[in-house]
């Protein structure tokens, strides 16, 4: 009575998994900075609540299996302001970004068939494929370039008669990088001459700093019917435990597979859809202040990170993630360390070993994921207290 | 630029791809009574209104991915109710019923691997077998019988080196049959000697009539270790559109592999959960007038389609469906023609083909499933008016 292999074979969350020894600090006493997780302090928007205060329909029923009409002409009309071309007929409303990444897997490559994703990448990429049993094919990328994109060479070398699809997700989670237009113009090129679909995680396309200007694939309309965007309102608008997500694409067999097995599904929570309208209806100006809260943060993080020794780091341009390497030889011992044996008066802090973040054994042993999600203050005692905990760690386990 | 296989093959839904005939005929502004679907119109209850509106989280953050502790003991709970031994953490929430039909099909199968099913079922396997690449080896059942399981050899002569698992949905969409304690009995003998899984989907589980009783795969306790409950409070609570619901297994491999796979989408909708455990903790007497308002329209029902000559129909004892032969030979051709070409004095009837049920070409191509959902006025003259459509069409279609 042997489980599938999938089922046996799946990682667990390599990020949920040292939490008992956060519980376990907590319940000794000890403060725990959380910068290990993108979980924001940034409140939920009033209008998001009223949605919920306001509903009142006599039966909480089925709504289209695609999504609600005006969801999805409000998340086209998002995409009109940064002069994409997208029609509400080209969005599915996903269960969060995690089915639209379920759906686009699904959609472009069969069970032993081939994604490629340049590593260190957003864990449950992972779980995804396991639950779809597709193969993921990792591209190594490194800290020292600041985890840019490799040469078309190096792409090129992953491609086998079973790759379908790559993956690229920007503003980078675990990363923070963000692509520039000539680096995604290079992948455009492989995709269409090696005939290939391109998936574009594009969540946290608001948390871009420095001036920066977010690229989506969608702009890129010589691909466009080779481009899919997963998409979701959880980082945009502090609703992660919403669900709301969203498929987006042009390819016309594309839509209609993923309409398909979001068929299947019935449809994507009704009341949040409502939420997330009210979201979207507060307009562009609502990233603003959102937007310098997390630049802030992020040069906090980065002027701390430069100040600890035998730290490799790089000035991340997006999302609430920088991925470092530490003077040690093994993160996950580290943290667990940090958790269970170190406090700076009675405070301690989580970071993400990054080894999660690979799928290659062996990769990101000696990295970490730190979320700059903290307040400044918060986020300066923390890095005080990880510096403090790094120097005592070094002569212990030198 | 191929899509998947999966995604090539998916059936569309069988219910929705009728719906834009039945929006036709409204516009023409002709009255449809739908009894294609099992959308109900027992009023959500006023506790899940309730959570709703007092939802004040200052952020609408992430919950666990096996769902929330309460959630989880309130399900338990229930389930002790009916004297079935299940603790909190044999349950884990899920995204619907549907999402806990892809967990449990993809924890016990490999693609390219078996699920026997009887058949006419519940047409959304079908979308989940294509996703998850598991092939449905259909067991077709007959009006005649009532749709009762058939003897112990022909499960058997289903049953490969391939097969991992049996399901068995009671009370039955789309026959509302419920399957005695015997028929289960020798289906559990089954599964023990020839090594497989039992999936039960019990959703129904309150909708029962004639005081009949409901017998759970759950309670077989020598085969504990096999069985795996998909449960939902879509139609228990009248909350379709919320999508939470369960899947219950004491199977600690499976459960590991849901929990994976429930890692790997992060976690249900937070506020739903909240409202799921309002409506579990209104208690069990909610279900009386509920049951009773059913079984009245069950009545109706049964009586009005007996009175109809050439149907073959029988007594359902759950579920709010009865899925009928009607005396022509095309009941899809039936159904476009009842919402374009017919109505009597202003009204017409949506019924819902049955070939969308079944997996077997061919069959079920003159039966159809017919919701007893309208109250029993309006259940009334649709019965009236679709024994005078099906008298039209036997003069036009002989």
């Amino acid at each position: 009575m042997d489980i599938s292999y999938r089922g046996r074979t799946i990682q667990a969350s390599p990020i949920r998994k040292l939490k008992p020894y956060a519980d376990g600090a907590i319940a000794r006493g000890i403060k725990v900075y959380f910068i290990n997780i993108g979980d924001t302090d940034v409140p939920t928007p009033q209008p998001v609540h009223d949605a919920f205060h306001s509903f009142s329909d006599k039966v909480l029923s089925y709504g289209p299996a695609q999504g609600s009409l005006e969801l999805r002409q409000a998340i086209a009309d998002y995409f009109n302001y940064y002069r994409i071309p997208i029609a509400a007929d080209d969005v599915v409303i996903t269960t969060g970004g995690s089915e639209a990444i379920l759906f686009s897997f699904s959609a472009v490559a069969d069970p032993g068939e081939e994604i490629i994703i340049p590593e260190p990448f957003y864990t449950n990429y992972n779980g995804y494929a396991s639950l779809a049993s597709v193969n993921i094919i990792p591209l190594t990328l490194r800290v020292e370039d600041g985890y840019r994109l490799p040469p078309r060479a190096e792409f090129e070398a992953k491609i086998t008669p079973k790759t379908k699809a790559l993956v690229l997700c920007s503003p980078n989670n675990p990363t923070g990088t963000v692509y520039t237009r000539k680096e995604l113009r290079t992948v455009a090129d492989i995709v269409k001459e090696r005939d290939l679909f391109l998936i574009g995680d594009e969540v946290y396309k608001e948390f871009i700093y420095d001036g920066a200007t977010h690229t989506s694939i969608l702009e890129f309309e010589d691909i466009r019917d080779r481009t899919i965007v997963v998409d979701s309102i959880s980082k945009r608008y502090s609703c992660c435990g919403a669900r709301i997500g969203a498929v987006i694409t042009r390819n016309s067999a594309i839509y209609q597979a993923v309409l398909r097995f979001a068929q299947a599904r019935l449809c994507p929570p009704s009341v949040e859809q409502r939420a997330a309208l009210a979201a979207y209806r507060m307009g562009m100006d609502y990233f603003n202040p959102v937007r310098e809260e997390y630049q802030r943060r992020r040069d906090v993080l980065y002027e701390g990170l430069r100040s600890i020794p035998g730290v490799v780091t790089y000035k991340p341009q997006g999302a609430f993630y920088v991925t470092v390497k530490l003077p040690i030889k093994d993160t996950e011992h580290f943290v667990v360390w940090m958790l269970t044996e170190f406090n700076l008066d009675g405070e301690t802090v989580m970071v993400a070993p990054a080894q999660g973040f690979y799928s290659t054994p062996g990769k990101g042993l000696d990295e970490v994921r730190i979320a700059h999600v903290l307040n400044e203050d918060d986020l300066r005692r923390a890095i005080t207290v990880l510096k403090a905990g790094l120097d005592k760690y070094k002569t212990l386990f030198p």
